[in-house]
């Protein structure tokens, strides 16, 4: 199967290497010298420093010579620029192949879900999203990991877990993509509120108490919006969140621990490379809460530290200070 | 309300601390040496190194003074003495007392979860657990937690909240007792597989893999036990999980760890002044998991190395090179 991934981050470039294993990949970089340096030097400096990249790996910064032959096309551009590429690449898609999302979050102002925005610029081709615990480095280094494949489309299931499965990666399926989206999206956010809690020291049971509470949030929200409450207690749900808060390799956590050492919100966002998609996520979320009448504290303190509106401090002040009821009630 | 805390360990004594804030405890133990260090140096070494106890929490060893004027009776013994002490004590607690386990595991032998210990020894009583991500030295820091009542009677899980209830300390109430004494119980088991992830150096991915699947694995069972899923998804079960198997004050995950960097079973417990409850619970859990007809391959696999069948390093291979199916079957 010839094989495009789409965008040269450190999960783009990682799975593009998993890929090429045992299929023909192209991996697109947006900088031509980013292509180049693949194609040259077998490296991704910029993005995946310390690690060799596979001489059967080639790249491109072409979307036509990327896409045009491509029998599948994984994309994994940050949410921001997701549709855009798509656009670009509409004309050379054919139309029967399937399009995977690697990007975790919502299309801002639309509040689409990635695969969402891929039925809406690609329509008809079968959409599926590859979320779960994955820490790109650690599968770089050969470590275990398991993921999941989200489609309602269970022979597509079937043949990218073929094409990406090697080695100690393993890929389940899962049939609710809902549910797998909006736990991918929602929990960089929960990420953040426990970094925040790790930067404030307050101790592993706050900060399990967070986790643990933030998990019932976006089940609740993932609910509201038609997924299945067991999708979350999974790989898609609590083990990437968990992966995500005590890995410090996590971006989203490492920018919510500078939050609760007293940093400002604009001075790390400048000197961080990467993309916290938590950031933007979070103000996506609190409409979404509010449109489907959910109510979700600690989602709710993130948005307003991220824009802002409070400090970390603050924020888990106001956290603290419910009242606690029922388990199954908010607070 | 008088309050009679059974056991002096580092849990029972925490609890005890708690509650002696606004009611008169007792905090029994077993050594006079270790009652007598209570009363008259406000200390606990054995247990509770480093920590000052509030001044008016007395002890005893006579379980008759501890409990004959008690309005509520807290259990904190080991499973493995559970039973013993309320056939003690069973003469002296009156009838309308409400008892609430502290412990998490069951019977050897009967299997049975401690609620039922407590019906069947001391029938009539409103029986209670109190469970979730509570790391004693945390708490007796001032750290914020949260931790779960789980009892039918939703009035005497008002009472205890109020007793118990302190500072940064919140406790939810929980009608679902079997899912919060499973999930409190197996959760020790799943601590020992991620502390042996980690003693092994197999990475985040998997030790959240572990977790996840873990949870999945002790959901499946819960349920089949008669509990609701979505406890597994709240404090008792994720919550509880995930503060087990990232602290590193958890004596489960601690041993799993040195399982995992190959030292024996035998010279880890003979090394340990506390009880890591998970090493039994996994012989327990086997037998649940065969009379339920659940498939539980993480639980098999530690019961295996915990009794010496199978080193730590096999086990991870057995579990590593299972086949990835749809994410809601075992495996």
């Amino acid at each position: 199967v010839q094989v495009a991934v789409l965008g040269a981050g450190s999960w783009g470039t990682t799975v593009a290497t998993l890929a090429c294993g045992r299929n023909p990949t192209t991996l697109w970089a947006r900088s031509p010298d980013v292509a180049r340096e693949v194609n040259e030097r077998h490296t991704n400096s910029t993005y995946l420093a310390d690690f060799e990249l596979p001489e059967r790996l080639t790249a491109t910064s072409d979307l036509e010579e990327a896409t045009s032959r491509a029998e599948l096309v994984v994309v994994g551009v940050p949410t921001h620029g997701f549709r855009d590429v798509l656009k670009e690449v509409a004309p050379y898609v054919h139309p029967w192949v399937p399009i995977v999302s690697l990007s975790k979050g919502f299309e801002q102002g639309t509040h689409l879900r990635m695969t969402q925005v891929i039925q809406d610029v690609l329509p008809g081709r079968p959409a599926a999203a590859l979320t779960g615990p994955n820490l790109a480095k650690e599968i770089m280094s050969g470590y275990a990991a398991a993921s999941v494949i989200a489609t309602e489309d269970l022979s597509v299931a079937a043949a990218i877990q073929s094409v990406l499965m090697r080695g100690l990666f393993r890929i389940y399926t899962n049939h609710d993509v809902i549910g797998c989206e909006v736990g991918g999206a929602l929990k960089n956010v929960i990420a953040i509120a426990t970094g925040i809690a790790q930067g404030l020291s307050v101790g592993d049971n706050t900060r399990a108490g967070v986790i643990s509470r933030g998990l019932s949030e976006l089940t609740r929200l993932g609910v509201a919006m038609g997924a299945e409450p067991v999708t979350f207690a999974g790989l898609a749900g609590m083990g990437d969140l968990i992966a995500t808060c005590v890995s410090p390799l996590s971006r989203n956590r490492t920018l919510g621990e500078r939050l609760g050492k007293g940093e400002r919100i604009e001075d790390i966002l400048a000197s961080m490379k990467m993309v916290a998609e938590g950031v933007k996520t979070a103000g996506t979320v609190r409409e979404l809460a509010e449109r489907h009448g959910v109510e979700m504290p600690i989602c709710r303190e993130i948005a307003r530290v991220v824009s802002g509106e409070g400090t970390a401090e603050e924020s888990y002040r106001g956290l603290m200070q419910r009242r606690p009821g029922h388990e199954s009630e908010p607070g």
